[in-house]
Formats: C-alpha cells, sequence, structure tokens
C-alpha cells in the first residue's frame, strides 16, 4: 500500500522553493514553518496520507477526528513563489521515511522545485542562555559559499540528520534540486519557540521575505522561562544525586 | 502479500450503517458489537483474512483451530439494514493496520455504506463508581450538532484514537462517508461489560434499534465485581508501597 | 520481494500427504519429520528461499555456509506417497509467516495434497516424568471423530498455535485441505527428542508407516537426563531464591 | 519501493572478481575493502540507494550531507579486473538486507562476476596478543582445496554469519558464482584496522594483487595501542566487580 497525495487544487507557481518543517527534534522545523505559513496566508493545496505514518488519528479541540498527514500550502512574499511543507507526523519505519520523502520530492518537481528548504533543531541537552545557533548542512559543497554570509553555524563534521529534514535533501539532490537544512540549536527535551523563531529569521533573510515575529517572540519567551525551570529542576536533582552516591562510595568502599 | 475478503454470500442491504467493534481496549468494542451481532441474529457475509493480523492460529473449545480474522456481518432492525465487522484481531503495524482498514472501507463502499460507526473504550486507569462515560468523537463538526441530544461526552481535545476505531472514520471521510466513534469509559486491565454495555446503550438510542440487554447487564455486574477486588488490591499494595519507601528515605537519608 | 520455491524435480505423487516439521517449541516438530525422512530415505526435491527468513547464513561443519532454508522431500512408504517439509528457519515477521506458509501450500496444492500435518512442541515449563503428552489440533470438528482413536489428548480450549504448525493448517483448509496439527508435550528450554520420539509415533500410527526408531529413542534418553539434571538445578536455585527472600522480608519487615 | 542502481559509467571488464567490505562487526570488511579501493587507485562507476538503509543523511566535514548509500568501484591489479563494494551502512531489516544483496548480485551478474570475496570480522570480545586469525567460509566444498594453501583458518562448524557478507555468498551460489567469505578475529567492541591489514594480506595473496600497506600498517598499531587500553580497564573493572561480590556475598550469607 503506498501514500497518497490528494490535490485540492493546482495552484500556478513559478519555480517556487519549498521550506520543510516536520515534527522533530524540540519542534524547531513545524513552529518555525508553521508560522511562515499562518503569516504569509498561506492556502493549502494539497495533502500526503500515508500507511507509514501512525496507526492512530488525531482528535481536534472539539471532539473531531482527522487523519495525521502531511500538508502541502503555497504562499507569495516578495514575488518569490514558496511551497510550504507541515503536518503532523513522519513515518514510523526507514522504509516508510524513504517513501514519504520520495512523495513530496514528486510533488516538488511537478511544480518545478529547484531549491529545497529543511527546517529542524538538533539537541545539545542544555539550556544555552545565549542566542540559540543556527547550524547550516548543505546539499553540495557549492552551497557553502552562497550561504556563509548569513548568520549560519558551518559545523565542520557532526552526527547524522534523522528523517525527513536530511532525506529530503539527499534525495532532492539525486532529482538535481539544491539543498539547504537549517537545524537550530536546542535543549530537545521541550518544544522551543526560541529557537523556532532564529531558524525563521535565517530562513527569510535568505529568501527576503518579510513576516511578523510578534507571536513566535512571545512563545519564545514562554520557552525561555520553561528551559530556565527545568534547568534548575535538573541542577537540583543532579545535586541530590551526587549526595547519594558519594553516600554510596561511602558505604562500599 | 495482500489482505483478502471471502464472501460467503452478497446480501442486498439498503444503504446500511456500518458498525465496527474490534479487539481494542477493554474489549468494549468487540464486547458491544457481538452483543448486537448475536441478538439480532446478525448473518455473517464475508470473512476478511490478512498477513498483517498475527501469525498464530486461536483454538476453539474442542481443540478445533481457525485463523485469526475480521468478520462482516449483515442484520436489520426496524427497517435499518446494518453491518456489523467484529473479529479476532488487529493489524500487527501500522502499515498493517492501515491496509486492514482500506479492506474494510472497500466492503463498505460495495454496500452503499454512509455512516461508520465505530466502538471502543479509553482507559482511565481507575474504576469509577459512578456510570461510565460514553465519548463521542465525530468525522466532521455538522455531526457534532447531530449527535449532542444523545447521553454522550464531547471532550474538548484529548489523545489520539489508536487503531481501526478512528482509522476507519479518518481513512471513511476521505470516501465521503460520514462516522461516529463511541469509546466507554474503562479501567484499562479488565476486560469491561458494563462500560461495552453503556456504549452499546448510546449506539441503539441512535440507530432506533431495541435488543435484550439481560446478557450484558449480567456480565457487567461480574465486571464490577472483579473492578472492585482490583481496586481493594492496588490500594493495598500502594500503601505497602509507601510504608516501604517512608522506611527506604529513612536509611538512606 | 517474494520467497521462491526451486524445483530439484518433480516427482510424480499420488495424492500426497504433507508432513511439516520446522524449528519451534523444543525443536520437536523439526526433530520427528528429519528423522522420518531420514528413515524413510526421502529425496529432496525442492527448495525454499525467503527474504523473511533471518538475514543470516548457516555454517555447516568444515566452514560450508549456505542460504537459511526449508526443504521439500518426498518418500513413500506402505504405498503411501507424502511430502515432507523440514528447515533451518521460520520467517521473523507476521507477514513473513503468512507469506511463506502460501508458498509452501501453492507447491502442495501443484502435487494434489489433500491432508496436511504439522508437528511440533507445546511448552510446559516442567519436566514431566511420565510419558509426554500429544496433543491434536484440528482443522475442522470432523476430524475428531476420525483421529480420536489415536493417543491423542483433545485439549479443550487452550493458547494459539504461533508460525508455521498452525498457520499452515489455518490457511490449508481455505484450500480445501484436511489437517492435523500434533504437539508434544515438552519443556522449552530443551531440545527435546523424547517429546520428537512420541509425536512421530502418533504420526506413524495415524499413516501406517513403519520406521527404525532406535536412533531417537536414544537421543530421547539422552533428553532424559538433561532435563533431569535442569529440574535439579532449578529446584536448588528456587531453594536458594526462597531463602533469600526470607531473609529480606526479616530485613525489612 | 524498491532499492535502486545508479550508473556513473559502465566499464568494460573482463570477468572481474566483486570484493565487498561493508560496515559489520569490528568495521574490518569496510576498511579491508576501503584501503584496497584507495590504493588501487579504483574508480566509482555506480552507487545504490535503498528505502532499507536507515533514515538518515550522513554529514560529512565542511557541512555537505549525502544519502547513505553503497558504492561499486573497479580497478584493476595484474590483468585482474575487481569490483569493489564498499558504503556507508547495510539494511536495517532482515527483508532489507535480502534485497539489497540481490541488488548487488544484479550488478555483478551484469559485468560477468564469477567469483566473489566478502571481508568481514568475528567477535571474541577480547584482545589477541598474537596476529589474528583469517577465518575462511566457502560457498562449497570444492573451494576448500582450492583456498587452503592460504592462511586461512578453516573453522569446523561456528555461528551463522550475519549480513551481506554471508547473504551474497549464499544468494551469489543460486546463481553459479563462487564464494569466499574471510573474516578477520577482531575483539569486536572497537574499529580494527589491525584485523583489516590480515584480512587483505590474505585476499591479496589470493588475487596476486600487491598494494602499499603502509597506512593500514600504521593504524593497526593505533588500534593495538587501544585495544590494550581497553584490556587494562576490563581487567580492572572485573577486579572490582570481583570485590564488591565477595563483598555482597558475605553481607548476604
Amino acid at each position: 500500500m503506498e501514500s497518497t497525495v490528494k490535490f485540492i487544487s493546482k495552484p500556478r507557481l513559478k519555480e517556487p522553493a519549498l521550506i520543510e518543517g516536520l515534527p522533530g527534534m524540540g519542534y524547531v522545523g513545524k513552529l518555525a514553518a508553521e508560522h511562515l505559513a499562518e503569516e504569509l496566508h498561506a492556502k493549502k493545496f494539497a495533502e500526503l496520507y500515508s500507511p507509514h505514518f501512525p496507526h492512530h488519528v488525531a482528535i481536534e479541540p472539539g471532539g473531531v477526528l482527522r487523519l495525521v498527514k502531511n500538508d502541502f500550502y503555497h504562499a507569495s512574499s516578495n514575488g518569490k513563489d514558496i511551497i510550504i511543507v507541515v503536518g503532523d507526523a513522519q513515518a514510523v519505519t526507514p522504509e516508510g521515511h524513504h517513501e514519504v520523502v520520495e512523495k513530496i520530492l514528486d510533488v516538488a518537481e511537478q511544480f518545478g522545485v529547484k531549491q529545497l528548504f529543511t527546517l529542524g533543531g538538533y539537541a545539545t541537552g542544555r539550556y544555552s542562555k545565549t542566542k540559540p545557533k543556527v547550524v547550516g548542512v548543505f546539499s553540495s559543497p557549492e552551497l557553502i559559499e552562497e550561504y556563509k554570509k548569513y548568520d549560519i553555524t558551518i559545523e565542520r563534521g557532526g552526527g547524522p540528520i534523522i528523517g525527513a529534514s536530511g532525506l529530503l535533501l539527499g534525495r532532492g539532490k539525486l532529482r538535481g534540486m539544491s539543498g539547504l537544512c537549517l537545524l537550530g540549536e536546542t535543549h530537545g527535551m521541550v518544544v522551543d519557540h526560541r529557537s523556532a523563531k532564529v531558524v525563521l529569521e535565517v530562513l527569510n533573510n535568505i529568501l527576503g521575505i518579510k513576516v511578523d515575529m510578534t507571536h513566535l517572540e512571545h512563545r519564545a519567551k514562554e520557552t525561555e522561562r520553561m528551559l530556565e525551570r527545568i534547568r534548575k529542576e535538573m541542577e537540583l536533582r543532579a545535586r541530590r544525586e551526587r549526595r547519594r552516591e558519594e553516600e554510596e562510595a561511602w558505604y562500599i568502599g
């Protein structure tokens, strides 16, 4: 059984860039892409359903259910057409991930997409007081030159990118699409609007898009307060743990 | 390898409603749907076999085995035709769930089904002394108005519905079928005839069906006694656990 | 990717019975079927390869490897043709189990098989001093009458049968084949030649086959000694465990 | 969704031998095959992409990502054409393993491969001070005679070989290819250049290939130092563990 794309409309777009933000680390990519879609009053034109998504349905406020899915929106800003892919879930198996990504790329190809921007987070396991870094990962070396003027950290080496954000770029490259993955630094245990905000700022700079960030900034402040609380609790717990270990060491040793 | 539907007969039905009750939380849906099928002397007309069902066979009293399967029954009550789907199992993988649900919907479509009613339980982890609630989940907002006159709790928000009860409605909607999922409040660790009874009462009210509930009421009483026993045991265990923790705290602290 | 059957020859068989003994509980079925094949000088005529078998190769003495597979043998005894299915492994997923079983049934159908006999063990977790029981499970109620004259325990109810032994009968019935599953009582933690011997004795009685059991009897004696040792060790361990628990109870209480 | 092979060129090769070294125990096979490809200035001519590979992308130094893949190289030494298969990953499911191996064999067949050499490690869980052994596993008994003159240990019996190294030989044999698997003795917890070196030496002797081993020897020395450190740490830990057990025994007993 295959994933299927159901079209609501077939917009005419001029070489649109595709921006992806699906659930992942800290929900950074999803939050950023959803904010962008909202502020640009993007219009949904297709839905992707997959047997590789979890076998449950989401329940919306009011008790109405819907299938877990990925949505395609289109918008225009500054004369630039974009497609935004957001959604509830990613596939549950490696094979499912590969298949869903191919379906997204089929849509991208159909609308003449040449550029992919995928958004996500990378977990550090701690709360950084300073502005979160945005790490850029590129589908080919030439792009580094093009994008290094933006506020992007170019990581030398590093672990793999798991899920759609990486696979879209990897498989998109086989179809001749260039790609940039923007990963916001994030704690990893918290839905992180603060990191989403900095990721979106970088993306907007690149695409020359201007959107109101007020709502995201407001939520980012909440995230900061929550992270501050978690930091304190973890310190406390670590102190207790240390004390217990010392006592045990004394007891055994 | 695909799931297959084996027809025993092809009944002529007039826009039947489809009612699903497969094994799940507290066996609530299965018990309710089976009771309904039995009391209406419903007739089996098809069997669904799937490679996505567990790889074992069930053994019936007397030592006769049979493949794990889902069964389609038809019945008529008050001039209303219905199809009842019951069975031994649900699929074991997300992909399998999606496929089996599509096969059930293929049959539904073939017989002109426009309305889906799926039955299940939602676990609370505790025994409620009062009559269990029945939560309604809807395939579209218009239906809330239609069904809110029945004894249904309309949950604002809440977790996902896992398995066939949710997927049937979600995927059925893509085929133009309206759907209502009735979830009976249940402990979660016990086969719950009591919850099945209240779920079936709501369904019968909606469909204008009258069936003898004596057998289910009798079993519901047994369930209550069992739950009362479990409640007491858990209290006892919790008390013991608390005492042990206090002692350890004294020892370590 | 599908399982494939590679034929070595296409023997002409007269309505053969198919006997299956693949690895499972206590290796009872495999040992019984292999002994039968050996003593009847059965001839291999086909091999089944499957992507659903484990992704390793077996290494034979001498350092020669081979793919994990299932083998089809044919033999004749007392004018009765039989096909024997033995092998290294069963599938690793539920879907794989269903597919491999269908492939075996394709071969069975091709050679006109009407009767299936599947052999296996059922674990009791303990060593019985008396002769192990052989439980019979039937593909339809009529067969009980036919087979109850043999030394078979007809279980009233009981847990499911996992794997090929059950699925072959369940899916074979859909193709009009009758089936009997013979399960030998076994400890569960030990390769059990003793149980294999009693299972094979019942099968031979049913089919009117006479084979030399000396080798299996010899190995059965070894199994008995091993089980006796395990029984003693477990008693010892249980006693120690009890003592430790009493001491802790004293300490905490 | 199937694995796909993307050709960069179609070299003309004369009955090449195929050498495989993918990630596995101690990375022995991968290290040996990569060293060989490098020293022979082998040229990449095809890439294998698979939905059965892990759903992540690798990030190369400099922040450029690429899909996880297997690569086909060709080279020539001493008039002998060879194909070398190296890569980032093996499949993540048994079914995936079988499929990827079939794709590799499709390429092999297309270029007229008759001989397969697969390289890997077998874990012993300890550091051997003497030169690691190289165990040979053969696709058929005739080959033992042919290869026993080389410095190969011919294991009598032993556990299965997991993954591509075994499956390639097992499935290759069904296509009429002969095969030798060379497994270097390795600790199992360490990337082992030392074992890779001895495996490659045996392979080179067999194929009559001469390559500079300096780089591998240098890294092998590092491996030895690392293993020596691990050995010491484990001894220390074992001593501590023993002491703790003695104390507990004293306390409980």
